[in-house]
Formats: C-alpha cells, structure tokens, sequence
C-alpha cells in the first residue's frame, strides 16, 4: 500500500518550522500500522531535520552555528544572483538534508522521545515550502 | 512483508560502534531476498553512518576534524545544562545523519567493500542507545 | 514490486556528475507509478546530493567551500596512504551522504524545479564508481 500526499508550508523566512503534528496526523489517517513515512522537500536552499524537541535554546545555538559556519555574503561565492543568502543557503541545505525515512509503528512514526520533524528554512525571506510525504506499509 | 525490531547499544561515550555483523544478522534472520534495510537511531545526539571500515585511523580522523569543527564548550552555545559536549553532540548529529536506508540484495545488505555501519556516540559519557531497524522486501 | 539495478559512473576525478536523466530512464522503464527510487553509493569517498540544477556556478561554489572546509592535507590528518585527498574525502563524504531516497509519482522521481541528482566524486584522479538503484511501489 503506497500512499501520497503534498504538505505546503508557508515560510516567515529563515528558521526552523516543525512538522511533527502534521506528518504524524498524515500517518494517523493512512491506516497503516508497521511501514515507513518519507518526506523530500522539493527544494535546494530549505532542509529537513531531525532534532531535540524540548528547548528552543538549541534551534538558537542551531543558527548560530550554521550562520558562522557558512556566512552569508561570503566572498567566495559567486552565485549571488539572488541576494547574500542565496548560494549560503543551498550550502546549509547541502550540509544537512532534503529528504527524510522514518519508520512507523502501531500506526505512528517512531521518533525518540526528545526528536521532532523540522523544516529549516535558509532564506531570509518568506516562502512557500511543498514536502511529499510517502508512506507505505502493512495495515 | 514489513519487519521490525530495535537493537540496543551501550556505548562507552564518544567514539564509534561498529553494528555492521548484528545489522546483517537481523536482514539475514528477516528471509528477505531483495528489499531495503532502514534504520532509525531515536536519539538527537549520537549518529547513523557509512564509513570506511579497514583502518582505524580513518574514524580517528574524523573524530580530530569534527571535534575542531564543532567545539565542545563553544562560548556561542546556550543549550548547556547537560554540559560542554551537550549542544556540540546536537550539532554532530545534525550534520551527520539519523536514519539511513540499505539496499538489501541476495539476502544481505549490498554495502560496498570498504563500507561498514556505524554508531557515533557524540556524548562524553557511557549512553544506552536505541535502533530501530525496518525491512521491507521480498522473499 | 522491488526491482534492482546498479549503475556504473566513470568519474574523471574530483566534480560532479549528474545523474538525473540516468535515474530517471530506470524509473520510467521499472513501470512503477507510485513508490520510492533509492540510490546508494557504494563508496566512502564519494557522495549522493539533490543540489540546485540550473546554475553551474552553484557547483563550483560548494566545491570552494568544500575544499576550504575539509582541506586536502591537513596535517590533523593520519590516515593519509593514499595521498592527501584520501582523508578529506572520507570527510566530505561523511558531511554529505552516501544514500538519497526520492518519491516516485506519476511514473517519475518527484523532484522539484529546481533540483537535480548528483554524484560528488571527492578524490582528485579518476575512478569508477556504482551505484546501486532499487524501486519499489505499485504500478
């Protein structure tokens, strides 16, 4: 059984967004007991993550991290067609990821304790962001 | 025909763990000829990777350059309550990866000569670790 | 419905390669219309990566910011054998990844626009390198 569903989700601009509820309602109304969940952001300067749920301190440090990392406007970059964060972001989306498995078990996916869906915008601007989500599996 | 169990892993604090044998003892235990092997590791700091698996010194060296790159302590980290290695371990984890997906082929996973499976505990301390593997495929 | 296939890429050394029209045709003649297209590179020294499709300069760009952050011959570095792009590359194939998974719809890789399927070869000399592609769904 192979199930397909396209989630949109409208961006405010660069940050994390999660889709925990969201994708575990999708699995809850697929019927589908023991199986896999799999997203792919259909994008290249967004990503998906997987991270601790409980303290919005670690979003933050996240970003700083990233920014340090791979600073906007560095002058190394010559794709720049689209601002200062446009060749930085499809950088940070390199770094981490686009698509996402996930197991599911009695009916929803298997996260740990402290893990949560993310989305990581990496523009500075708002932007209107679509996942496919799959899901297959035994009911 | 979908399968699933959890593997537990004790770790000793940061380092790596090879689950390469107990991996390919589970799809082999499964009776799936060709299929995918997913795993799951339902923690946000400690890893899933595929590395090189003839010379100690590779994972050495990447401990050295990951230990460089994502300091422990970083005066910009926020999220410290567990410790100096408590974000560092988040970081870690995000730019490297939680779940990976295996192709199983003649009943075992189709890794290449020189890939083996591997656990990377990013906490200083001894943690007790959990796996969740699925396969799917056919007999 | 698993189907399985490997795909043999003759690198001419370090750059990228794109693969899309190559996974794409393997998706179109498997016959499955909805379900899930794995890749995965059986190699620790290069990598698989959905990346921006449009603009070369976004290539050359990662390659810089690769290069400058996992720098060939770093004398941190100890498992060095096989020259100095030997342990960068395990490196950079450990910050990116050595298996995508992408949705298949409609008969095809659901991609967006913008994106594009690619292998990252890391070493400097030429080498030949597989992939392993399996299918699975409903037709």
């Amino acid at each position: 059984m192979y199930k397909q569903e396209t989630l949109t989700i409208e961006t405010a601009g660069r940050g994390v967004y999660d889709l925990t509820q969201r994708v575990q309602d999708v699995v809850a109304a697929s019927g589908i007991s023991v199986g896999m969940c799999h997203l792919l952001i259909r994008h290249t300067s967004a990503s998906l993550m997987i991270s601790e749920n409980a303290d919005a301190a670690v979003m933050h440090d996240l970003e700083s991290f990233m920014s340090r990392q791979v600073p906007d406007g560095d002058p190394m970059f010559t794709h720049t067609q689209e601002g200062p964060d446009d060749m930085s972001a499809h950088v940070r989306s390199i770094l981490t990821q686009v698509d996402l498995n996930l197991p599911i078990t009695d009916g929803s996916c298997a996260l740990g304790t402290w893990q949560g869906i993310y989305l990581w915008e990496h523009r500075l601007a708002p932007h209107t962001r679509s996942v496919v989500i799959t899901l297959h599996g035994d009911s």
